[in-house]
């Protein structure tokens, strides 16, 4: 064990971002997908991720499941709270993006204001919108989990897509075609992008 | 490329935290810093993360620069708002240390119930109390940034001890004698823990 420690002191000597990089082999990002319930974003997430661990990258994926449970457990569904939602997941995704962790969520995240919010306290480059792009008709034929049949049944007030709205991104990095093309093809297009705009190192 | 997600449905094949563990040869975990403001908890933070960095672990420091400014920037000083920073840093904390991390948070956390209740969200072995434990003499001796004299002048109301209380641990795993020992030692007596259980692989 080596400890160069010896002239420290208040925050001199601090561990680099880029240091942590380094270490990993890979740039710090936060792919933010965004997209209609049903759309695919956790399917591409998950298999994107699946993808990204076999060439040995350290990824995590924020999703409902461990940041509304958590974290935002506190946060309803009131406008105000979704804003906060938002931007609480966006405050952790760029801490992660500091760690150098390659960071995938998946919120549908339907209002542009608040997108936009994340990218707003991002550097450039950190912050990749990814728009999980299948029309209400496909995700709704789906309906993996029944949520449209609710929703129509009136059971889910202010529903993405078919009782509130869906604004969808107008500059979003990458728009991935989840109506027309596979979750194998998603991926593909996805793990190509980050390794064109060199977020992989070799 | 190899995409391994022909036959993925819902988060089916999730890269798993023991994946992520493999990758780096480390368990995450989080280091709770708790102790009086100048008793060294950052120094000991920054020191640690060098010396852990010199053995390529990957490690994060949450501290009152990122999160304050950032995650928790809508919260204020209230008995209600201290307790919810807390609160919002642990559930980071646990997010970070399923990712695989090992994460040093350094502040004050001057009760223990709410550093218990960190401890309660976060499994066996994942959250490790650490008191970095000067004594409130020492640390006003030293008052590196000034903030004991305005303490003393009634600048700062509510002064972990001066005019607020430093509950102290009473189940640390780890007591650190900042009040006694030097930056390289305190160290030394952190990375000597994690070594010898296990959380560091070779």
């Amino acid at each position: 064990m080596s400890v160069k420690s010896k002239n420290l002191t208040w925050h001199e000597g601090q561990v680099s971002r880029t240091s942590r990089e380094e270490l990993l082999g890979q740039k710090g990002v936060t792919l933010w997908l965004t997209g209609l319930s049903g759309s695919g974003k956790s399917t591409i997430a998950v298999a994107a991720e699946a993808a990204l661990r076999d060439q040995g990258r350290l990824t995590y994926i924020l999703d409902g499941d461990n940041v509304r449970q958590g974290l935002n457990s506190n946060l309803g569904f009131s406008p105000e709270d979704r804003t906060e939602n938002i931007r609480r997941i966006g405050e952790v995704s760029k801490l992660f993006t500091d760690t150098g962790v390659i960071v995938l969520t998946a919120f549908i995240s339907p209002y542009r204001e608040d997108r936009d919010q994340v990218r707003e306290i991002m550097a450039d480059g950190d912050f990749l919108e990814v728009h999980v792009s299948a029309d209400v008709e496909t995700c709704e034929s789906r309906d993996v989990k029944g949520l449209y049949k609710k929703a129509r049944a009136g059971e889910i007030p202010n529903f993405t897509g078919i009782s509130a709205p869906y604004e969808a991104p107008e500059k979003a990095e990458l728009v991935v075609d989840s109506g027309a093309q596979t979750v194998e093809e998603s991926v593909a297009q996805i793990l190509g992008f980050l390794q064109d705009k060199g977020y992989l190192k070799a």
